[in-house]
């Protein structure tokens, strides 16, 4: 099987020559022979382990090879794919690095990665650079280093890579991605989105407490690091209606967090006010607030705000010319449109209305599985355009102009909200680029 | 009468050496012997007749005088007060400053301001050292000099001025109000709010539009300013539950707007693509998204919406450590009340369990009045605060502070969003002063 991507498939999407997403299945020439995707994967904790079984429900992905340090989720991933019915596969877990042992083999078109955010890089270039698809979990890098380095590698290799947001797969979403594309909202103008979930404590097993009271992988990150942490969810669906890469592109933004305090509280409240993660200074605001500019003068609001005591939320929003869509109170108006003159109208008779085919097409297989169905969607996707040497619907250069909102947020906050410039990882190609998902 | 304030007064809340307000009604000794307030009116187009009217259905109010260079809105005004059983004001209508010539009068306790936003400064100035108390419709100013201008004024004169924000007044903002106090919120760290409202044409003799596609006032604001127009109906009650000028103050913000497409497009579509007013260049953008950041390390995001369709919304939100409260969605989530973790509870059983004395008290009066019965409110405030030689609820710095976006805003805006800070008019006093408003 010829892993590198179709290479005039790759220029079209890059340069814009033409239309090509996983929903194109004009490349079947290049599926493997048997019809079957081999997928390693990398990190099979919780999230990892969702999007294992979710792949496994799937007649057509086989599962070679899994890696993760931790021997007990190795067993547990390991265990599942035999009890699916396949092959035992091979388990990796010899040192840290052993994801780059994992990739040299031959049988797999792919290797997926849902570590904690630190591996995501190293996993993803050593992929590629093995001649495998790529796709990792949110975020796909939290450097500007990082964000270059996905990206020049898939270039020089080839090798797609693919960010596994699943908001950009939600019923609500992919509906107003047809009625932006349907014109519905004119000219558009302002986004707001946020990921608004308060993870502090989910169990003890994931989150960033632990059931001792101790800091987990993303309790972590709260010690050092100031700004929007985690921006691909609430972006990622606003970044592809505004076709963000492909004839607009973000231009700068600028950050401000609030004190912080819930990180203190919560650990007090649960293992004592003298737990030592109770007393200690974090860094993390609370409440991250970060305004976007983007090349043809739109705005995006994106709010971070994971150690506060509240219902989940991401208060998306689309505003245009036309009209405006808000997630909160499910609500739309459309001047043409509205019945009543500046009243909400309810957004489900447009939800219904402009479904999008990929919902219509997997309602019925998606709904059972992981975050509303959206596990299933995005994997799909994935699989499909690894199976037709497709290039990847959500690529490298939407996965790091979503994801460098953390260290650009993270400097502007650092120097008083000063504005940053995003760097251009298209090198220009966002002037003349196609949209490739959904189409 | 002496119009003066008390001096000591002044100084407490200036100063916060104790709590006063327009509710404490310890200066009755300085009332007009007959119990009356005698209020010169300047401005009375659309709000200042709503306002005039209002004021008109209080026994102890009397208009000795008005003033508007519009000679048909003047007359309909002295009909309104005559109609009323009381003697026919004088009317100033000589020239454009002849509310010069109107503060001389010995007979007015007061001067109140409904003009558009350019006359605020100057009839506020002129009536202040004249020795009235004065207050303004929204904004106060929108020029940093103009702020100062009120400010020293205010301070050399001692004459207190108050901004009539309505949004402060509203029964949802009060309870709101007495939510934080009451620590429901615990520390609080984000709030949000703004205005929404598409201003453009509003039937041809108010909003940005005239009846044959002519900019009135308001309009012609959009053609040289690109910032927050109008922050103070958003901003006022979130300032008030923040404390600031009283143990926190506004530090600095950043501002960002979208494309100007709004106004352009309306008056093509009501007036025809050929209208001069159709093709021309506006600088306001249709969306702008101010944030700020205060001393305390709270953060404030206000959005400002007046060239768009859409619903009328403030969207405003309030967020603490132990909860936060939604207005779009009617709701609130309390840690340590709310019946379940991480859901939304509705908002009615607290607006009335927190309902603020002053709606317990006016309700019934005041909710035949407009702006849903805030009108009223404010003015009674007002007049309350005159008779009783009290300092103003919403004082001269609260109006400078909240006023002051506009400009600051418009600056960031041409500088690519770099923050800029908020001048310090209270000198220093908002470290110690204490809340004057509802208390």
């Amino acid at each position: 099987m010829e892993n590198r991507i179709n290479r005039r498939k790759f220029l079209q999407v890059s340069a814009a020559a033409g239309l090509a997403s996983s929903m194109i299945k004009s490349g079947k020439a290049h599926a493997a022979k048997d019809g079957k995707v081999r997928v390693g994967f990398t990190g099979v904790g919780n999230q990892g382990t969702n999007l294992l079984e979710t792949s496994l429900a799937m007649q057509d992905i086989e599962v070679p090879a899994i890696c993760d340090i931790n021997k007990d989720n190795l067993s547990h991933a390991l265990d599942l794919v035999e009890k699916s019915g396949r092959k035992r596969p091979e388990g990796y877990s010899a040192d840290p690095e052993d994801y780059r042992r994992m990739s040299e083999r031959e049988d797999l078109d792919a290797v997926l990665t849902a570590t904690p955010w630190e591996l995501h890089v190293p996993v993803m270039v050593d992929a590629m650079n093995k001649g495998k698809y790529a796709c990792t979990e949110v975020p796909a890098a939290y450097t500007v280093e990082g964000c270059w380095d996905l990206v020049e590698t898939s270039e020089r290799t080839g090798m797609p890579m693919m960010m596994l947001e699943n908001h950009c797969y939600q019923l609500n979403n992919t509906a107003v991605l047809q009625m932006v594309r349907a014109g519905l909202f004119g000219e558009l103008l302002h986004g707001e989105c946020g990921y608004q979930h308060d993870v502090r404590y989910l169990g003890g097993k994931e989150g960033k407490i632990g059931a001792n009271g101790e800091l987990l992988w993303r309790g972590k990150h709260a010690i050092t690091r100031n700004g929007d942490l985690y921006p691909t969810h609430g972006l990622g669906p606003v970044a592809h209606w505004m076709d963000i890469n492909c004839g607009d592109q973000f231009h700068y933004l600028t950050s401000a967090a609030t004190i912080s305090r819930g990180m203190n509280t919560e650990i007090a409240k649960r293992f004592g006010k003298n737990h030592p993660n109770a007393t200690r200074e974090y860094a993390l605001g609370d409440v991250v607030t970060t305004v976007i500019r983007t090349r043809l003068g739109r705005t995006i609001t994106i709010n971070h705000d994971t150690q506060s005591p509240r219902p989940y939320s991401n208060m998306t929003k689309i505003q245009g010319t036309k009209g405006l869509y808000v997630e909160l109170n499910r609500s739309v108006y459309f001047e043409d449109l509205s019945p009543e003159m500046h009243r909400w109208e309810p957004f489900d008779a447009y939800e219904k209305k402009y479904e999008h085919p990929m919902w219509t097409a997997w309602q019925k297989i998606s709904a059972t599985f992981g975050h509303g169905g959206t596990d299933y969607l995005k994997l799909r996707s994935f699989f499909d355009a690894v199976k037709d040497r497709n290039p990847v619907p959500i690529d490298v250069y939407d996965a790091v102009a979503w994801s460098v909102i953390s260290p650009l947020s993270e400097k502007s906050i650092a120097n008083g909200s000063a504005p940053v410039e995003f760097p251009d990882f298209t090198k220009g190609k966002w002037k003349t680029r196609k949209p490739c998902f959904g189409v």
